[in-house]
């Protein structure tokens, strides 16, 4: 599977985020090396919480794959996943995550919590981080950038 | 704040996923002493991973408050969340959740993890447990006892 591919289409949307103001996360889930969802974080511009990136993902994703389980699909995210959405991937027993930078604030992927790998629970998700890192890493510090620089202009 | 009535009202979203052979899961959202949620799992029916009866009620309410913060609203909901849902909870900065029955496999107020007061994230949730115990509980064990009954139909 060719992740800087994939990763470069998650990074696509996480773009369309950014030109919205919101938080540049983007996201495709791939099923037999085809991308079956693609989405990006509208949080801000729907007015609701749970539109992550990776969640509008999996919700598209299940109405493709017509079933609560994508087992076989692997979820490619421009940061790491939060608790919301790394509970998310786990109720979907996706099998493979893919993220490019580490997010130190809510990463649940090792970061601050590891949901994904955790005995407790009845799945466990194979992780690869790193892939497209500067990137989507530049993209999420621009973005940050530039709040700082309004919120000077506003003092 | 009248938990029980709240409670009741839950688990009367609860029954209805019961009926449906659903995880017998039920969930309202209360804020300024009204319900402006209510949900019941279904994710069987709609074949989507993501339709636990919180994220249900919690799309409903950020669509009510016209808001992704839900921060002066009380969720309550029959069984303590899971690592999605717990996250969820806190992604829209609710202030209190109330839950009866614990869950030892997958709870994350506390069970496995503890989602909601995680002093590394930016947002804790005060939790109340154990209201409605009795009821919640005696319904979720006759969901997994008849479904233990029917495996050993199959057999």
């Amino acid at each position: 599977m060719d992740y800087e591919f994939f990763m470069k289409e998650a990074y696509k949307e996480a773009i369309k985020a950014y030109k919205l103001d919101e938080v540049p996360i983007g996201c495709v889930i791939v099923y037999n090396n085809n991308i079956i969802a693609r989405a990006y974080n509208q949080r801000n511009t729907l007015k609701n919480s749970l539109k992550h990136a990776e969640i509008i993902a999996i919700d598209e994703a299940c109405s493709v794959i017509k079933d609560w389980r994508l087992e076989d699909c692997t979820l490619f995210v421009t940061v790491e996943p939060c608790p919301m959405c790394a509970g998310a991937i786990l109720q979907s027993r996706i099998s493979k995550v893919v993220f490019a930078t580490k997010n130190n604030k809510a990463g649940c992927c090792g970061s601050i919590l590891n949901i994904l790998n955790n005995n407790s629970f009845n799945h466990r998700v194979e992780v690869v981080e790193g892939i497209l890192l500067e990137q989507c890493s530049i993209l999420m510090k621009n973005f940050f950038k530039n709040i700082r620089k309004r919120a000077k202009k506003d003092d």
